[in-house]
Order: C-alpha cells, then sequence, then structure tokens
C-alpha cells in the first residue's frame, strides 16, 4: 500500500486531522501550548485508531516527513490564527471534513485488498473516519462529533461503499480528489442547511 | 482458546455490548445513526480492549461472523425500540451485565492459560470485563460505570478468583452459562435495592 | 533497554501514577472500588500508552512484580488516606508530576535510541508523559490536565529535549533522579505561583 496515492491520503488526512484539532483549542480559547497539544494528538490519535483498525504497526506513525508537516501545519496556524477570529467554527468543520474523507477512503482501501467483503469495507472506513474527531472531541470534553451529528457518519460509510464498488480505482488522483471534495461539499452543505434535508431523509422520530 | 466456548462467549460478549451500546444511545434520544456508533464503538472496542490485555492482534476482531451479529443485533433493536420505550434503562443494564461477565470471563481464562497466577487472572478479568462500558460510557458523555457503581468491577473481580481457583473447566457449557446467569442475577439485584447492602459490606465512609 | 535504570523509572512512573489516580478518585469522594480502579486504569492506562508510542507489546506490562507494586502503593494509600484528607490535592499534584518525569524520560530514551532525531525524542516524551494524565481525567470526567495547564506539556517537551542533547547518560542514577527532581519542583513552584510566570514568558493574548 505504500503509492503515491496512500502517501498523498496519508499526508492530507494528517494535516486536515491536526488544524481540525487547532481550529477546536482556538473556538475553546486554548493558547499556544493548547494549539499545539490538541493538534498533534487529534492527528496522531486518529492515525493510531486508523492503523490499530487495519493492522498497521502504530510506530510506522512516527517517521519525521508526518511530524514536521503536523508541526509545521499547527504553527502556521497559530501565527494566522489572530487574522482568522470569526471563522474558527467553519474552518474547523472544514478541515474535518477532509480528514473524515482520506481516512475514511484509507481505512476502506485497506480492507478491500483482502476481497470484496461490502461489510468489512464499510466498517474500516467508519472507524477510521470517525476515529480522529472522537479522540478530539474527547480530549476538548465534547460528545464525539459522530454522535452528534448525523451526516458525518453517514459519510463515512459512503465513501466504504464506494471503494467496495470501485476498487483500487480510487488510489488514482482523479477519483481520489473528488471524493475528498464531494465529501467536503456534501458536509458544508448538509451542516449550513442545519440537517434539515436529512431529518427528513432518516423519517426522524 | 479457538474452542467453542470460547466462540460462543465472545459471541454473547459482544452482542450484548453492542445492544447495550444501543439502549445507552435510545435513552439519550439519539437517532437511527447514534444507535449504530454506539452499538458498534461499544461491541467493537470493547474487543479492541479485550484483545490488547490479553495481547491477542486487533485485526482478529473484523471476522464477517461478528459483524452480521452485531450488525443483525441492532438493526432488530431499532426496530423493536419503539414498543420498549419505558424499560430502556433495566435492558441496558441487563445486556451490560451479560457483556461484563462473559469478557471478564474470557479475560479470566485466557490469562489463566499462563500459569496460576492468581494477581494476573483477577486483573485481565477486571480490565477486559469493564472494558467496552468505559468506551460506551466516555463516547456518550457519561463517567464510566465502573467508577460509578461498585458492585460493576466487585463482579469481574469476583468472576476472576472464580476462573483462577476453577480454571478451564469454566468454558464448559454448565459452569459458563451459570457464571453469567449468577452476575446477572447479582447486579439486578444490587442496582434494584440501591447499593443499599453493598454500602454496609463496604463499610463506606 | 532492560537495563537497570529503565526498571526503576518504571517502577517510579507506575506508582506514582496509581497514586495521582488514588488522590483524584479521593478528590472525587470515590469510595475503596472507586480508588482502586482509578488507580489501576491511570497506572496501566499510561504504560498502555508508553507502550503503544514506542512499540512494545503492551502484554509486557502484566508482570506479577508491576502488579504487586501498584497494588500495594493503593492498599497503602487507601489506608492512609483518612488522615491526609486535606493535603489530596498537593499530593496528586506531587505524584502526577514525579510519573510525567519519568514517563517522559522514558519515552524520550527510546526514541533516542534510534538516533538523535530531535522531533522525534520530543514527541516520544511528550506523548508517553502525559498518556496516563489523560487516561485518569477522561475517566474522572475532567478536562485533560495537559490542556489545562501549559506547564504539563512544556516540561515533558524539555525533558525531551534534555534526553536529545544528553543521550543515555540519563540512565545513570544522578543525571535521572536529578531531573526527576527538577521536574517536580518546576511544576510544583509553577502551578503555586498561579501561572503568572509562564503567562509573561508565553506572551498570552
Amino acid at each position: 500500500m505504500e503509492s503515491l496515492g496512500w502517501l498523498v491520503l496519508h499526508g492530507i488526512g494528517t494535516c486536515a486531522y491536526a488544524a481540525s484539532g487547532a481550529f477546536v483549542a482556538l473556538q475553546a480559547k486554548y493558547r499556544m501550548i493548547g494549539v499545539f497539544i490538541l493538534g498533534l494528538t487529534t492527528s496522531f490519535g486518529g492515525g493510531v485508531i486508523r492503523n490499530t483498525v487495519i493492522g498497521v504497526p502504530v510506530t510506522k506513525l512516527w517517521d519525521r516527513e508526518t511530524l514536521l508537516l503536523v508541526v509545521g501545519t499547527l504553527a502556521i496556524l497559530y501565527i494566522l490564527s489572530t487574522k482568522w477570529i470569526h471563522h474558527w467554527k467553519k474552518w474547523g468543520l472544514f478541515f474535518d471534513s477532509i480528514g473524515l474523507a482520506s481516512f475514511s477512503l484509507q481505512g476502506a482501501l485497506y480492507a478491500r485488498q483482502f476481497g470484496d467483503n461490502l461489510g468489512m469495507t464499510v466498517m474500516a472506513a467508519l472507524f477510521t473516519g470517525i476515529g480522529g474527531g472522537v479522540i478530539r472531541d474527547l480530549l476538548a470534553g465534547r460528545k464525539p462529533i459522530a454522535l452528534r451529528e448525523e451526516i458525518h457518519a453517514i459519510l463515512a460509510v459512503l465513501v466504504g461503499v464506494a471503494v467496495a464498488i470501485g476498487g483500487r480505482g480510487f488510489l488514482e488522483p482523479i477519483p481520489l480528489l473528488s471524493t475528498i471534495s464531494i465529501v467536503v461539499a456534501v458536509r458544508m452543505f448538509a451542516v449550513r442547511y442545519k440537517d434539515k434535508v436529512w431529518d427528513k431523509l432518516m423519517l426522524r422520530r
């Protein structure tokens, strides 16, 4: 799985979860240390869950490049944060959506290697997709977003279904980037319209 | 450890924790997605802790049968849930007790293989027994039941002591099912009488 | 890494985290079971995170000596607890500082073996140092101390930097004990003066 597509997914997902942790920390009025701690634990914590679910040793996470990427992302965000004050919530959501898309893609692609078992692929997408957000929200003392917002888990499941049907083709640049874009667009749209559409689709009681 | 008794314990424990997650989600007024997410994370999260404690690779959890069992249990519960509205708390407790009993039995039996070290057997029973409930309660934003309710941890410890004395005999159908029944009965009784008896036994300050 | 220094660090760190869990439980007015559960989960939970981060199998934690040490520490603390009632917070902080120092030293020393990569050593110190406290605070329903108190994470990072420069010399008795003493002293001092000095140093907004 050491293809270019995999490395790109890993890089995008890790950076996006780091940024989403930083935005949650800024929203909660934490300062520099809080931004770094929550950013680092979200991105590496999400990676620990992903590696545990798909059976890759956790120590594979600790390479110099990933570390520089995460610390660099957090430093840039912290320096820029004073100018973005009014957009924290929106940006947090944006990066959380990218993290969700890329980690669920990775989980699904990994599970897909062992044959086309729909259930396994969907579960791997679900658990690797929501893991980083769950760690971040527990550390920040909030209920995990996967339980508060239904579209979050639904998108991870849909990515799993898509990969179960489409297979390794998703590692090519175009399907990979379009999947991430679609997930982010649907998520931002759904949250903006306050789940109204989804309420009807899910026949909520 | 791939005996029939082990598989039965694994199946019963996983289903019971899935159901207890679903009942907590229903109590918290979550809808379909919440029921599935909390049910899946409780049963597989408990399995991850159990496998980590006893040193079995986490990827062993991801077999097709367990997945079908958990998803089937959750689907049936969700469909039936509207009719059981007034019993969520009691049913949640019932399934949590079954999960506690079967996971602590598994932890203790596994540790027992490596010789009759009482301390290790009891610790393995304790940590595998309470793991699923801890994951569920953290995700639902509640204090873990193992800290709120003393009988919970005491029963896991007693299962450990029983296995340390009785050994592999607990994998036979009759001792296995009677242990689970006794744990469930004692737990339901203790919670009903609001820990009054236990308060005296523990000489609470 | 099975040197004497390593074993001493493991023993001190595990006992200190057990004690800090027990003090948090006493502060929260939990009784005997609560003290044991929170003490055991803090010390072994911290060990699970440390072993996961540095790639040592989690099952290595379950040896008879560590278990006796932890259970003995908790029993002594529980028996003495009625006489210390007014010092729980201070003692909790004291033991948390020892746990922080010894676990971050272990993480850093382990990472240092693979070459002098400053970033990796610092990250290993940070994550192994704060892990036990994070587990304890999540279980007790509090925000993790690493996010509430900046000096906590800063000290773990500084231990990482010191080990990256000083190397394996830190396994000798004198540097080992002086590092732990310095960390504990700085932490207690910083908390006492309510972060005033640090506020200025960090140029808090």
